[in-house]
């Protein structure tokens, strides 16, 4: 049987270019929200869902957390982390200078990352919104002859034939960015590359808000040494002031230490649902 | 004098919406990123900028956070707490029914807060992505007769004059967006609204990565009994491994307690920078 994996897209994205570089054979669908995507996984209109869980592009942490949590729990079978590598893209008849470029099209968040490049190099270019930077990539290459350009990455250049001006023109030069892989077929999810290292996410919400809570939480973990690599505190849906806690925990879960925790928090009225324990995979290059 | 505000634009958005709801008077100037903003305040362009800090639409609380860590360091003056409401708007000349309506047209973001309010309402529609949901709206009013529908906010529909066809679609009920006000000027910041509480926001970094680091940071406020509303965990741009913590704390910076905490922190070889120690604002409708 072939597996089938949905992925946030529209093509060109780093979604789309981080699935491509991790599966092989797969058939591929592409969603253009990520309910949407996650909502397919769940009802088993396909086999695994690729969506971005850390990404200041194509998704934000907030939507795929929230909806794992209130919506649809699907279990977490893999991570994928890729550097974000932003590039300037103009069409193949572009014979001009960097500083003849009038227009940079992208979407808004790619080009604040690339935003002290432009203060720099394109003084006098207009800045032009695009959905996606898959999107701003194909307009430019309906623009032949003329000194526009888009920001956008490898797959986007590859797949609309435009000239890459200038490479890796982000800011920041260690920007990452983080997918989860969903799937209730563990055995569906192939993926080729090396374990990098394995994490478990844990869920916990508070009984109530008061000081120390998540002083008391994180006792559990650390009088056994626990490694935490990333806490996040968002709101329940339910009102204000009720707080649950993203923590993912730099180990697999095992049958001793993760059922002390849970057992300790629970003893503390916590609730406690584990999201996953997977491997995570680090793509080097894109 | 006249206090300029920036705010992250363009018009028609929940920023701006937020900045109408909260100042008046002062002159008002959109900016296209939330790093072109920033900056504008830093060279004194303007006295005051309006940026989100927690919102899936207009801006992720990365970028802004990312670059008030990394790149500027401007004094938080306040926050300001909205609820998310988006709704169906179309064109005044539509008199057909929902049923009818053959496209939706707003940001991806959007979309997917109405996820399923469309599969259950606008079943045959199908969906269009835009850099905003004001540039939906603009689309959607040049659009007469057609049964096309814009998801957005009030302002969108009065600044387009569009029809609100159905009110209030988002499918959490209790969505809120944050904004920060950032200036070096204080005595600019006049909100007429009440307080409804005091923050402080600190920036820790940890030494180096260990097993109970941050449970020993939280320490220093448990013991006090400091009440934390966030804590969140972001890696350091300078290699994997490395964080810093963004921690809120529930009351003022006095001359006892946090001082206490900072001196605490110092000694295990955390740096703490405060961020910002300022009033909440929260308006409950727009």
């Amino acid at each position: 049987m072939t597996a089938t994996i949905g992925y946030l897209g529209p093509k060109g994205t780093f979604t789309k270019l981080a699935v491509d570089k991790t599966f092989n054979g797969e058939v591929k669908h592409s969603y253009s929200t990520i309910p949407a995507c996650i909502d397919a996984v769940n009802n088993g209109e396909i086999n695994i869902g690729v969506v971005p869980l850390e990404n200041a592009i194509e998704g934000t942490v907030q939507l795929t957390v929230d909806y794992l949590v209130h919506q649809v729990r699907l279990p977490i079978m893999a991570e994928i982390v890729v550097p974000i590598q932003q590039h300037l893209l103009v069409h193949t008849s572009f014979t001009g200078k960097m500083a003849d470029i009038k227009e940079v099209h992208s979407h808004s968040h790619a080009i604040a990352q690339c935003h002290q490049y432009i203060h720099q190099h394109l003084p006098n270019a207009t800045l032009h919104f695009t959905s996606s930077t898959g999107k701003a990539a194909e307009l430019i290459s309906e623009r032949k002859g003329e000194p526009v350009a888009a920001i956008g990455n490898q797959l986007a250049a590859n797949i609309y034939r435009l000239h890459t001006i200038q490479k890796n023109i982000h800011d920041f030069p260690n920007n990452h960015t983080r997918f989860i892989v969903l799937s209730k077929q563990q055995e569906l999810v192939k993926i080729a590359h090396p374990v990098q290292s394995e994490k478990t996410t844990l869920l916990i919400t508070l009984p109530s808000d008061f000081a120390g809570a998540l002083h008391q939480v994180l006792s559990a973990f650390a009088w056994r040494k626990m490694n935490l690599s990333k806490i996040e505190s968002r709101p329940m849906k339910t009102g204000l002031g009720n707080y649950f806690f993203i923590i993912d925990v730099n180990q697999p879960y095992d049958e001793v230490l993760f059922p002390g925790v849970k057992a300790e928090l629970e003893a503390l009225g916590c609730q406690v649902t584990v999201l996953g324990t997977y491997p995570v995979y680090q793509l080097d290059h894109l």
